[in-house]
């Protein structure tokens, strides 16, 4: 019987809730805010000092040598790679670190590197350019014209992401960003998430979700139906082939003209998994039977039915919340 | 027994689970969109057309004698306004529209009048101006610095809000904006978000509570913690005295340099509304009691226990959703 500590657990309390119901004998829920509110609904939880403070590690194997864990589950970009850089002092320990090896959570942070390994291997990809001089010559070439989209280069969810309708505009902000910024072409067809999950041991994919975004709030999607389109299956399992992503990976991707464009590659648990988890997907299962040593049976085959997936807020209340 | 009909219910699922819980016989959930998971909620639901669409009233009247509704709830800005407007045709049908009267409404949505109008009876409210001629003249004279919030005069929510920094940029937005805008000075100090009930047959403020907004997210709060300062509450009900809102009513009032300051009033339902239902103000049921004809008692002085609430999303899953 295996015991998981999922860190930053943050709002994440339905997940937290689906791995209750695995075969997990207990889920610990640890956060650096005494107000996350999924800390309440974990068998037993623990404030912890922030990832950049040195008494991190320390708090963390604490946890881990008094609650018996043998499953770690990091769910924030920052996190997944302090994890993984740090994987081989929680194998010292017996603990399975659910995360992809640091190479892969680089790649799939800098989306420019991202976008020309995967073109190199023959994915479909929203042409991009991280330069000014670049984009100027393939507008000129008329390879691409305005609106465009315009994001940091390492960034997560839509925080600095904007249209930008005028080369005007493009310059100013490439002139005056703090941080490196990339153009992509602007997607305005269908967006599709995916939930992917990548067994352990066997390093094949075990499980396949996808559903069509039909309304985002916040970089979050509100609204979604599930897909079951074949090509878009494919399409996904052929590109996560030239990566060696691990456990549960999130993934966006563009339908336009015809054609879908692979756009990220989040490797941890996406916001949008619930909508998986309630068609089926298991996945907290799946890393229970990692954690035990077998194998998953792939699921990839198996028909979902179609469902529509409608996020509300619902609230917790607490009288006295976590001390450190 | 009553019979509610809630109006463009949304995502208010706690909100009409809250109905469900009251002694209302039946809550009858409507909307435009058949994805509102909180149509799911209630015991029986409704597509309707749009506010706009001619048919808007025949759809609504046919559900309020279909399921024998005696009671109408508006929740959007927009809809407040259109049922005030028509209230008497409700009222010749023996329901009653739980909304405030249109003056009010209008009142309230002008923020530069509010402004004006809440100045002239003696309450506290942040210095604020509707040309940018006004703002210089009030800047030369060091009553006002940068940075300020900008927001449409007409606005719902954090929708076309920003801090500005410079003259340069205001006079800008002011030039170019497509719709009137105010400047007001940019509070940073503490926000407070206040829920307050106006029996709807004694005119009377019957109960109010109180909460410190602890973090927003995309103009919602995300986290809250009641607040229990007599000052605010003296503060809050002697603000309202000079306006004729009625029934359920959520406030903004910000606390700087040891001082509260009201920000709007939103004569409905606010979207923090579940912090102070689960501290025990029942507003569901002090509507059903007027509904029944009955003033309500005044809870004014109960003492509520401190609790923090915080936010998480929960998702509904639907097979089959509402056809027109």
């Amino acid at each position: 019987m295996s015991r998981i500590l999922i860190l930053s657990c943050g709002t994440r309390d339905l997940l937290v809730r689906y791995f209750k119901k695995s075969s997990f004998e207990k889920v610990v829920g640890a956060d650096c805010s005494e107000l996350a509110p999924a800390l309440y609904e974990a068998d037993a939880h623990y404030l912890i000092p922030r990832m950049k403070d040195p008494g991190y590690f320390d708090a963390v194997f604490a946890i881990c040598e008094k609650e018996k864990i043998n499953v770690v589950l990091p769910l924030q970009e920052d996190e997944l790679n302090l994890i993984a850089e740090n994987r081989r002092r929680f194998e010292d320990r017996g603990i399975l670190a659910v995360v992809s090896p640091v190479e892969v959570l680089n790649l799939c942070r800098d989306k420019y590197a991202f976008y020309k390994y995967m073109k190199g291997k023959g994915t479909a990809v929203l042409p991009t350019y991280d330069s000014i001089s670049d984009f100027e010559k393939a507008f000129s070439d008329h390879e691409i014209e305005f609106p465009v989209f315009v994001k940091p280069v390492r960034g997560a969810g839509s925080i600095g992401a904007m249209k930008v309708t005028c080369m005007e505009v493009l310059k100013a902000l490439f002139e005056h960003s703090e941080e490196p910024l990339l153009v992509q072409k602007l997607c305005e067809g269908r967006e599709f998430g995916i939930d992917l999950y990548v067994d352990l041991i066997s390093k094949r994919p075990v499980d396949f979700f996808a559903k069509e975004k039909l309304r985002m709030r916040a970089g979050e999607t509100e609204k979604s139906v599930t897909s079951t389109d074949p090509i878009l299956k494919e399409f996904v399992l052929r590109a996560v082939q030239n990566l060696a992503v691990a456990g549960p990976i999130d993934m966006d991707v563009f339908f336009q003209d015809g054609q879908y464009y692979l756009s990220e590659i989040n490797p941890r648990f996406g916001g949008g998994f619930p909508h998986a988890y309630v068609s089926g997907m298991n996945t907290p299962e799946y890393i229970a039977r990692n954690a035990a040593g077998w194998e998953n049976e792939s699921y990839l085959e198996i028909k979902r039915k179609k469902l529509y997936v409608l996020k509300y807020s619902d609230v917790m209340a607490i009288e006295a919340p976590l001390q450190s």
